[in-house]
Formats: structure tokens, C-alpha cells, sequence
């Protein structure tokens, strides 16, 4: 299944894309596309539902991020060999983890505002895991089990405030607006493979990262396992699993950053394309 | 006023403490003590109740984080200048932020239980301040405006998780019962001078810590103003403001960190006591 949110910020309702690409209305069977609604249980009783019963959503609709009320989004640095090569960091040992901000969560195709005095806006598309059971402590072999499905996120990246403003990644990872997500949650029964899934990034015309999430260091079931022994990984909650080569930050001769007005359009297998307008900043 | 959440884990209903110490049931006016119901609005609606008029809870009841469906759970590292140095690390030049994850929250009294092979396990108090209206690029002399009120954060930290495991402090602040917080949410009526604030944890019947909020080298208006520039700050989200010196890592000649059975009790000044007893790993 392909469940997104349709509709103004914080008001969303959730639909189904159906097979023919319409959207499908499923307010009358979950409030939302939460947490509480995408465990194995709700996921089952969704699936058995016949699409062509569900009113079909007319018009165009903005669309939010494919899961709502985020408890932790989670994000896993440096996993791919050739990104930390470009970024002059040394390869991880074990998973790298940090958090963005909730907060900064938002539609597929919402606009970007740069933050004030921001010169070097950055892109990362990644594989994001949507959690649908709690997992604590869990095995990597038990792992996936816990995954509710998958989507794609940009973890949009401000690399002075990331590297240089004191400390912790988070400050540069956290701006408005600065993870879009979706525009599909596509659950574990059509994404059966999630480390053999092709990816890329373009900037306006130009094809900047061009990956296959098989070239994870460390497997989306690793991830999974890895974090639940550090904290209680909770449904709802999203993780990052980090990005291939061909960020802004790594392109020799000279890094290249975002420019207002320059759209970002980030996409996975199966997982669909989301696009972003970066905007000058508005303080 | 001193509002608290009472009840079995994410069952809590919402209290007053009234000026003779006792519970008073605020549920027939709030569902709940969280950023929808912290707002600058509703906390003068609950002012201008007769707490004699509120039914009194009797008996022995647990007491849950003083906030609840918290949206980021945000930390200032190395804010006083003698914590800096024991810890042997440079003063920031500007707030360092660390996030912990918001599953880590508990209740002032819950037990913190060891993660597995944990051999670090520290504490510290912290000043923690509570959003009452979004933030976003607000000023110094605005930023106390934002804040519903203030209460006591124990910053659990596994030091071997947090420095040595490959990266960002979160994955050593982030284990189930990191964060108890509470027991009461004062607001700012009560605490119109939050750097102005004394400070202690005990570990048994040892002072650990012993400070005040004076010294903190970036000031709480400061850490609100900062951070809100480099994310929106929303009502609900905590800031845990850095903790005073004496933390176990510091101890010389030699480090004392926790031992199963120990007791930590955290308080400060206005704010009242919280204590935590150290359990063995389950794992």
C-alpha cells in the first residue's frame, strides 16, 4: 500500500494512492496516518479493504508528510562509504546517530526558506524507515518486523551550522522545513528489498547523487537493531539512513551550494519523488 | 502556579499543587498538561480558578513528567564554565545543543534501569524550561515570553554511549528514563528569575552538585533566543539549560559513576525534588 496525508499543515487526512495513481479517501477507517494507525494490525485490516470502495479524492491538494505526529526522527550519518570519502570523514565503526527536529518535518513538495545568512544549503536524499511497533533491544534478524514501511526524506542540511557553530550536528539539521517526507509511506508488502532500492537527486536539470541503498554500511536491519538498543524506538517514529555520494558539500573543485529559486527533486524506487523550491530567507 | 500530571504512564491526568501541598484535580478544565494547554491564555484561565474549589486527590498516586506529549526535548551542553573544565573540554562560544529522545521522558520518581554493559552511568541536574507559544527568531529581550514555566531535568548520561561509541552525545542520553522531569511545571509567575536559582543532586546521602543557575555561561532568555533561530521552538518543547559542575565523570582523582541500588535526588530552588533509584540491566 501507498498511504500519504492530503491537505493544509496540521489538518491533513490520510488517503491511499489506488493502483490507477487516484487518491483514495480513508478518513472513514483511521483518523490519520500516525503511529497509532500504520501497526501490523491497522496495516492489515487496511490492506484487506477493497481500494475501489474508497471515495476518490477530485482536485489538486497539497500534499503533507506521509506520516503525522512524529515522536523522533532519528538519522544515521556518514553511511555510505563514498559519502563519508566526500565529506573527509572518517568511515563509522558503528552507526553514526543524530536527530533533526520534528519540527522541521513537512509535505514532499513544501518550499524550503533559507535561514538567515545560510551559504551553504545543502541536499541529502535518503531512505527513510517509518517504525509500526515498538522495538526495543530487538535483533537485527527480528528487525523489520518493526518497520511499518518506507519513504523517502531530503535531509535538507545547513553546513556552517552543522560543522561550524559549536558541537552537534542537530543545529544544522533542524530549520522549518528541513526534512520533507514522502510523498508515500509504501508499506513493508510492496518494499520487500529495502537495501536494493535505486535513489537519486536532481538540482533543477543536473543529476547530483545517483545511488542504490545497497551501498549501506550498515543495513536497514542493522539500523533498526542498532538504535532500539540505545533508545525505545516507538511507532511513528522516523529513522534516516543516511545519504549516497553527490552532496552539495563534496563536489570538487569547489563545493556547490543551493541558490534560491533552484529546485530539488529527490526520488527512490518504488518509492516515489518529492520536490523542494528553495526561497531567499525571510528575516 | 504548580501544575503536575498524575496517573500510570501515559495515562496521567492533570493536577495543581495548591498552597497547603495538596493535589487538586484540574481535569474538568484541562484534559491534559501539554503545549495545547500551556499557552500564555490557558495558564490565565487556571489562574483565575479558586483552587478550593477543585476537587482534592487523596491517597498515593505516581507522578508523571510535569509536561506531557513533549515535541522536542532539547539540551544545552557544557553552559557552565566549571562543568566545562572538569569535563576537559573547551568553553563554547556559543550555546552548544544536543537533543534527547523524547521516549526517554519519565516521572520525577520512576526508576532509571542501566542499559546493557553500561559502566557509566552519570547524572545531572538541570534547569529545564518549558515552551508556552511558538518561537521562532525571537529576540533576547523577547524570549521569557515563550516560556509557560520551568522544573527540574535530571540529564542521565551513559558517558562510554555519549563520547566513545562513534559520534553525537544523543546515543548516550537517550535510553528509556534519561529524562525524568518534574514533579511540578512552576510557571513564570512564580519564578521570575530563573538564573537566579539554587541547584543540587545527591547521590545517597553525598552532594554532588551544588550550584546555581547564575553561573550559567549563556543565560535561559539567551538558550530560548538561540535556539529559536536555528528551529521553531513549539509550545511543549523542553530545553534542558546544562548542568552545574560535579557531574561523577568529574570527579577526581578518579570518576565515581552510578551503582545499581543508588539514589539520585535532583532539586532546585522553587522548583522542588526529584529522586530516581539505579535498577541492573534486564538485558
Amino acid at each position: 500500500m501507498k498511504l500519504l496525508r492530503i491537505g493544509a499543515k496540521g489538518q491533513e487526512r490520510p488517503a491511499l494512492l489506488d493502483g490507477e495513481g487516484r487518491l483514495r479517501d480513508l478518513s472513514a477507517h483511521i483518523p490519520d496516518v500516525t503511529g497509532a494507525t500504520i501497526g501490523p494490525e491497522s496495516l492489515a485490516r487496511l490492506r484487506a479493504l477493497d481500494p475501489a470502495s474508497l471515495p476518490v479524492i477530485e482536485g489538486e491538494h497539497r500534499v503533507g508528510a506521509c506520516v503525522g505526529n512524529v515522536g523522533k526522527l532519528i538519522c544515521t550519518g556518514l553511511n555510505y562509504a563514498d559519502h563519508a570519502a566526500e565529506s573527509n570523514m572518517p568511515l563509522p565503526t558503528e552507526p553514526l546517530l543524530f536527530m533533526k527536529a520534528t519540527s522541521a518535518i513537512c509535505g514532499p513538495y513544501d518550499d524550503v526558506t533559507r535561514p538567515p545568512g545560510a551559504e551553504k544549503l545543502d541536499w541529502e536524499v535518503e531512505l527513510a524507515i517509518v517504525i509500526g511497533s515498538r522495538a526495543k533491544h530487538v535483533r537485527e534478524a527480528d528487525a523489520l518486523k518493526h518497520v511499518a514501511g518506507y519513504c523517502v526524506i531530503n535531509d535538507v542540511s545547513e553546513r556552517t551550522y552543522q560543522l561550524d557553530r559549536g558541537g552537534q550536528w542537530m543545529k544544522g539539521k533542524s530549520y522549518d522545513n528541513f526534512a520533507p517526507i514522502g510523498p508515500w509511506l509504501v508499506t513493508t508488502d510492496e518494499i520487500t528489498q529495502p537495501n536494493e532500492l535505486d535513489m537519486w537527486l536532481k538540482v533543477d536539470d543536473v543529476v547530483r547523487q545517483n545511488g542504490n541503498t545497497r551501498t549501506m554500511v550498515f543495513s536497514v536491519a542493522k539500523v533498526v537493531s542498532y538504535i532500539s538498543q540505545f533508545m525505545t524506538l516507538e511507532p511513528g517514529d522516523v529513522i534516516a539512513t543516511g545519504t549516497p555520494p553527490g552532496v552539495g558539500m563534496g563536489i570538487k573543485p569547489e563545493p556547490v551550494y543551493l541558490k534560491d529559486g533552484q529546485v530539488m527533486r529527490a526520488g527512490i524506487q518504488g518509492l516515489g519523488e518529492q520536490c523542494q523550491r528553495v526561497l531567499p530567507s525571510q528575516v
